[in-house]
């Protein structure tokens, strides 16, 4: 247990905060910690048929370079982890899915941040025609898993969702 | 690509930055980015035996609750991160591995963090003594793999680095 005593600084952007808090260590003596409050997030495998994924290629400004991975995004208030991955997945590949089962739900950052992200593997997927968000997302690509693994075995897939998210699918197995 | 205009305010703790940005979105418009500045890190999954491995229970403040995870930490500066995982383990756990082997490296949050985790799985322990840091860790504990597997399954391990690294050393398979 760790107990706080005070919020030394604050950040807030939309649903996001980070304080830098002073605590009570283990040990009785203080120290920092930052702590990003994250609303809940819903990541999305999306499988055209057995063999073929959806995946889409963004940039990402933390890591100042673009990568290759699954759809994913914060849930929004009053919304279901479930609906948040039904919306992401339109939103960022313009397909629609007949059913999603929950792989697994995890906390990305335990060593900073409160986010949890929920699983989903989505089956039976329509193209709904209005294409997809060109404010996040470069480029929508249909991948071969065999494909995929061999780019992860190259280490050219580093979002740690997608590399969790299909290695946990293949561990744990469908629903 | 999205492109710095100025940074709106930042937080600092120790080697980790957090900084509020504001920045050129792909549409042209602006829009708002948090930046974790934070080192690379180094996990370790610890092999006793084939089928046995060790893991530490540790409170986390951003999830405020213990979870169970396999040892980690932050690279030092001048430290390789082979080191940083040899090091972690014996501050975490007070044991010592005789060789250890990179599994994959990833990114956990890349919607906030330049964070990068490098996996390594550790083989032939030993046990060097001096214990286990007691200002983080609660307990270290010796967990059978199939006794791992069945926690996930039952969703009690909810660190994405523990889940990550078992299920991606369990499909790339060892070196």
């Amino acid at each position: 247990m760790e107990k706080k005593i005070r919020t030394i600084a604050a950040l807030n952007s939309h649903n996001v905060s980070v304080n830098l808090d002073e605590v009570i260590l283990r040990n009785g003596k203080r120290g920092e910690r930052i702590k990003i409050i994250h609303p809940e997030a819903a990541a999305v495998i999306p499988f055209l048929s057995e063999d073929e994924i959806l995946m889409v290629r963004q940039y990402r400004y933390a890591l100042e370079r673009q990568t290759l991975e699954i759809p994913a995004g914060k849930v929004d208030p009053g919304e279901t982890a479930e609906e948040c991955a039904a919306r992401e997945l339109m939103e960022e590949t313009g397909y629609k899915a007949e059913k999603l089962d929950l792989v697994c739900t995890y906390a990305p950052a335990i060593g900073y941040s409160s986010e949890l992200i929920h699983v989903y593997s989505a089956k039976i997927l329509q193209q709904a025609g209005q294409g997809f968000d060109q404010r996040e997302i470069s480029s929508v690509e249909k991948m071969r898993l065999s494909e995929v693994w061999e780019m992860v075995k190259k280490g050219e897939i580093v979002d740690g969702k997608t590399l969790l998210s299909l290695s946990m699918l293949k561990i744990v197995g469908e629903p």
